[in-house]
């Protein structure tokens, strides 16, 4: 397992972290299986989306403002529910297979680390486990 | 794979899990690679969220209902099609690393059974595939 | 690794692709672990839902197109966008449990390829890793 650092520099934020990804599973000489990446916070998502046009993480965030948005009954003294809301529904972790020891992603995939409570400083778990074939 | 039963008492739930899916990966003896939980049913889920103050699952049950909402078109005849989208949305299944035995959460994470129709008496099944060194 | 072709026939659809991941399963002769099904694109997702009455495909396609709406703030320039975020929302894989050889999904379960932007030409990646006992 490898930790991957992230500083996130805003309040909602999508960090493209495939290179980082990428680098964890070259370190571990990792050849073929599949690839876990976790993110160790529940205000936080990871998820892939297009890395192509930066409109589209834009959008991303725009739209889920408007899907996920503060209620009156909600009780948490935090007041971050609706980043507690969005983890879940993003989700926690991303697995991507690999093949001869590359993340193997569609031509407009890449891996994003969610900021929706930052900015703060997080961190991703990079878990890989072999194929049969391995 | 180790069938975990959870036996719900509401409508909708959240139960924290993670005590028995530990159990499960320690009954296994299993070291070190990722663990795999998995929702036998299609009106519930499994997320990762906090699991220090309660007031955040209570808040996120009601975010789900407010944009989760009952429509006039819809067709299927048991009327739980509200309980079959956020299945969907939260997802059926969540995978998390094992370290030396031990899964790895962040100080507030806890893995959940997320009960959208109940009460039922529901199941999930926990599998472990190790990493390389595992 | 094994890809699977998807031809999607509508703008929105979810089809059934339980039959198609069981046989890329069978193909590869795998025995007990977990089986990763995922999407290469960026407005698709795959999902697990009830294939047993398709009017529950219907409501959940109905649901989300009024959970995820157009907004006037959208920038990315393809018009797509809530495609883009239907897709995280939703995920782009999902991981099942495979026993003797067998997918392991409960009675009504189905594994779902989900088109948010056709019709197209579409792929999923099939990669499986074993548990200890495989």
């Amino acid at each position: 397992m490898i930790t991957v650092s992230v500083a996130t520099s805003r309040k909602e934020q999508l960090i493209d972290i495939t290179r980082d990804v990428q680098n964890a599973v070259s370190k571990r000489g990792f050849a073929n299986g599949i690839c876990h990446v976790h993110t160790a916070h529940t205000t936080a998502a990871v998820t892939v989306n297009e890395n192509a046009d930066p409109d589209v993480v834009h959008d991303i965030i725009l739209s889920l403002d408007s899907i996920v948005k503060e209620l009156p009954g909600f009780r948490h003294g935090e007041g971050n529910s609706t980043a507690h809301v969005k983890s879940s529904l993003v989700g926690n972790s991303v697995t991507v297979p690999v093949d001869n020891g590359q993340l193997v992603l569609g031509t407009w995939q890449g891996i994003y680390f969610c900021e929706f409570d930052g900015p703060r400083s997080r961190k991703v778990w990079v878990t890989c486990t072999p194929s049969e074939n391995g």
